[in-house]
């Protein structure tokens, strides 16, 4: 972990900037992939899934038999748990609603917004080294809530065919019943443009590895939405003298034993906290079993001195973090000088893993400064709010000169005539 | 215009298909130019304004006199009309404000999400045949309400080198000073990723021509976020026995005079409806200025003879028109059956020219289908919404259990330890 002390504002773009991971040849990897699902459909499922997660499938479908067996074999406390976070992500998305509020913006005229749910969503799931079951909750749970009519999931299958019993239990718990044996870049296409087993969907969702950000950047300028565009998981961490430095390193390599190409960044105005924090890091990242994985992601990183907090803040500001923890016993004041990071968590007892898993609040978010002009996913994420209006006679009345004029002024007289011919109407009766 | 008598559901999904216009050789052509700005900055923006908009510059910015001179010209009765949209306009964004909530969603587990304004915003405001300075009005009302602190506005020059007046007098009315004398996919490149006189800003909003919106397309797949992906303007009309068939006429024609790549829809129940529709189609159409482009819309437009206004309502949600008119005396009824839509004009006397102009209502909104998975621009486009966490000791003791199971289910030991670290610490207290 490199250390820099108090760096001038002239390096601050270059500190800000994500190592990038990306492969030259990807984009032509991954739009070849989209091109053979869009044309073969299910037959390139199959091979895609024999090429790259290595097993032979009968089916695409996990059946209700395999959803049933999974979910007797769970233990129990992971049962509890998993609901307890259930309840707390549904409690804080159910208070995203909106009451739908009419306005008469002038008399005789009255708008308003309804949020519609999108019909049908994708929701992707990753497996490799872990069964991501977590992001189902964070998914599915605002899906459902908004009322998705249809909702797919797809997630790449284990060696044995299989899908991890976790995901099954979590997808049925939250009514996803729909679940596919397909992962990767072909699972992406197979939502953004349909196949024989798999619907076509409105939009779709969840994080995955390069293959699958890629695809999904490639399906959206087709016009299909997508959740954010999407990057390797960061957090960073402000520690001020108030901090823990043993929770700070905790906090730190959680995050850096996500893949290593995660980067984690430590600010604090106290050399002290920082020699601190990394002898508390070298002592615990020995313990853990990711322990290859997590020093990777560790030496991407870095721990800045800066001269305040405030500074902290600023930089914090430019980087634009997923994550941002405030380890200080008065992070609350620090919040309104907060204007770019996905997810906040305010003091030392607020740690990243409880809004990865429980808390309530989601955990898909903006990577790589994205946070600059995109929220996380949330109850919206899942809607469209459709704008509506019903003018009277004498609402029209009302706005329909300025309309006219400045219709005219446009050189759009068929947009003043719609008025014209109406308000001609009006006198007359 | 053609006429469908009842076709089959199986005909549905080519119905809706929008046409194509795009040249194979358009995104050659527009990354050329964006790679061009990105290398070259402001040299290649007098350059490429030269060389489309026929005019060489001397300066890219317009100037505080030339916004003052400008202003002193606009007919009094236009600056009435336009103050009245403005008002509507603010009214229906500010309603859109939204109160953090805070929710405990288990005890001592504070979570909320607080609207925080992107830094940095761009507006692309087209030139050409007409200047749409109303399109100033649905962009930057919402920018100032959110509180962007950077508002940057890009609009090609006349062949006189000049901005009109109107959309000068209109920006700075709404405080929009920093305007740029750029046009096409060069603007867009330009707010991308900035030049020596224009700032890179964090997202882009505002329609255009195939130039640009294939640049916005191209650019939002590096991260940029933009405000939707775009394509022609186009409106559905459902008529019953109660529409006035002159009125839909004219809102028919109102959309279709906005390019010759437009397309109008008209639904109707009553084969009597729609032939008085096309009748009255037929005698306006030739009053109107801009009849050669209007026509060549039409023709790429229908009219549908369906069995029922339940019919109409499904075709319309499959079709999922960036404009929807109920014209019908009894349009209140059907909104519960929207459910693909942008902006929905409810009954004879809501004209879409009103949310055009000035009924309140924003008018970037999703064309193309796109209003399946995508909102119109509202206040929220210039927010990202961030999520706060404030976790106590005692509601890390009662969630804490549930995340550390969870995390060693993920595979996950350093988000446990981040937990247990705490846990751990809390018991000592």
């Amino acid at each position: 972990m490199k250390i820099y002390n108090n760096p001038p504002k002239s390096d601050w773009e270059e500190l800000c900037r994500r190592p990038n991971f990306e492969q030259a040849s990807l984009e032509q990897v991954v739009n070849n992939i989209i091109e053979k699902v869009k044309t073969e459909g299910d037959v390139s499922l199959f091979e895609l899934t024999e090429k790259f997660d290595k097993v032979r499938l009968n089916e695409l479908q996990v059946s209700n038999d395999e959803i049933e067996l999974a979910s007797k074999n769970i233990p129990k406390q992971l049962v509890t748990a998993i609901q307890l976070a259930k309840e707390n992500i549904s409690k804080f998305h159910e208070a995203q609603k909106e009451e739908s509020k009419q306005i008469e913006t002038s008399p005789g005229v009255l708008c308003w917004r309804k949020s519609v749910a999108i019909e049908s969503v994708g929701l992707y799931i990753p497996g490799g080294s872990a069964p991501l079951f977590s992001t189902i909750l964070m998914l599915a749970i605002p899906a459902k809530l908004a009322g998705c009519k249809e909702i797919i999931l797809c997630t790449p299958p284990q060696a044995n065919g299989e899908i991890d019993a976790t995901i099954l239990f979590t997808a049925q718990l939250l009514g996803v019943n729909k679940i596919f044996k397909v992962g990767g870049a072909q699972a992406i296409a197979a939502m953004a443009f349909g196949t024989e087993s798999i619907a076509k969907v409105n939009k779709i969702f969840g994080p995955g590895n390069q293959f699958v950000t890629k695809a999904k950047e490639l399906i959206q300028a087709t016009g299909i939405a997508i959740d954010m565009p999407a990057g390797p998981s960061e957090v960073l961490v402000i520690a001020d003298q108030t901090a823990i430095p043993s929770f700070v390193a905790a906090d730190l390599l959680a995050q850096a034993e996500h893949g290593p190409d995660s980067q984690v960044v430590l600010l604090s105005d106290k050399q002290d906290i920082i020699s601190k924090v990394i002898k508390n890091l070298e002592a615990q990242i020995a313990l853990l079993p990711r322990r290859s994985i997590t020093k990777k992601a560790i030496n991407n990183s870095f721990a800045i001195l800066l001269k305040d907090l405030d500074t902290c803040l600023e930089f914090s500001n430019s980087y634009a973090p997923e994550h941002l923890i405030i380890a200080s016993d008065i992070a609350a004041q620090f919040t309104q000088k907060i204007s770019n990071a996905g997810s906040v968590f305010l003091g030392n007892y607020s740690c990243e893993s409880a809004g990865d898993y429980a808390s309530g609040t989601n955990h898909t978010l903006p990577t790589n400064a994205y946070a600059k002009s995109y929220s996380g996913v949330s109850l919206d994420s899942f809607y469209k709010k459709i704008t509506f209006q019903q003018i009277t006679q004498k609402g029209l009345q009302n706005i329909g000169p300025a309309i006219e004029i400045m219709a005219e002024a446009e050189g759009l007289m068929a947009h003043k005539n719609a008025v014209s011919i109406r308000l001609k109407n009006t006198n007359n009766v």
